[in-house]
């Protein structure tokens, strides 16, 4: 049975959604037929007032209501440090944390040929710049640790090294609370590689 | 930090999605955001577009091209039988499976006091309608294995008790491939109740 063409087109956007297949798609596609016209028509308004209702902070490119960002215009955050991240949840992560007191720049991607994402796509012009006039004493490397966040912070790395910077990157080893029998073998590996001193 | 009014609306309205809750939302409502504002309008559009661009069927509330779908309109389904259903997928699944020759009746939706579901929500009445005038020989309910489904078969049974109607239910037992270790009690006890001779 051939499915209609407005279902089928709503279905192939929805798939586009990162953990979304083609078979949760269209579930969701049904789902929205079944929710009701009003329902559709909400989220559709919702999706046109997104990114005019979103602004970037001019400066670290974090989620911002005006010019900066809350932690941009926040003087009790040390400029000494900036924490480099790919994005805004994982910004969010880490001051839920409470571990950094520092800045932000967050580069909205990481490095992946394939998907077509070089380093002009990235904030990384920006980022230099901050380096130069800022002039922190150290910027950690935030970025996840996988095959395309470990180029972006090779890259990164050959980018900004300047006299007096000091250029870290997170840990990377067992997860608080994780089963080591579970674990993959490069992050036990790194574990090891990575030990520290009792 | 304060996430954007927008952000919050989109994600709010994501999460009505089965099977995504807050969190999942908001990382998809950040995946518009991140996946750029023509993506954002494209899938606005579709919504918008879907409600119109899709119709059901006049007798069996399956989706329709015109005023019959695609099943009622063949004239080599079998008229004698009728398979009711919860959803359109439902029925994509089922025919999906081959071994249903007959015609559907889908309710799009099942009995749910408290979801606010009641017998008016659903295609009762042309069920009705129908097995008076089309006068099959079985009506099969293959409606879910739940709580709910079960409460409206069991409403189903005493609708439509007909003289020379058969009434069928699906049968419920171990899935195909399933391992019995594993399967809940519910499943294994209708399994061995429902047991056929050798």
């Amino acid at each position: 049975m051939e499915l209609p063409a407005a279902l089928q087109r709503l279905s192939a956007l929805l798939a586009r959604f990162p953990g979304v297949g083609d078979r949760t798609a269209l579930r969701l596609a049904f789902h929205v037929l079944a929710d009701g016209r009003d329902n559709a028509t909400a989220l559709a308004q919702a999706l046109h007032a997104l990114h005019d209702g979103v602004r970037f902070c001019s400066r670290c490119h974090n989620l911002a209501a005006g010019e900066l960002c809350a932690i941009c215009a926040d003087p009790r955050r040390d400029d000494g440090s900036i924490c480099v991240v790919e994005s805004v949840p994982d910004l969010l992560a880490i001051e839920r944390s409470s571990t950094f007191r520092g800045r932000y720049h967050v580069l909205h991607g990481v490095l992946s040929p394939l998907r077509g994402v070089g380093p002009s796509e990235l904030h990384l012009d920006s980022l230099v710049a901050r380096v130069d006039v800022e002039q922190p004493a150290e910027l950690i490397l935030a970025v996840p640790v996988s095959v395309e966040g470990e180029a972006t912070a090779s890259y990164i790395q050959r980018l900004v090294r300047r006299e007096g910077l000091s250029l870290t990157r997170i840990a990377s080893g067992v997860p608080q609370g994780a089963e080591i029998e579970y674990l993959d073998a490069a992050t036990i590996g790194r574990a090891l590689l990575a030990r520290m001193p009792l």
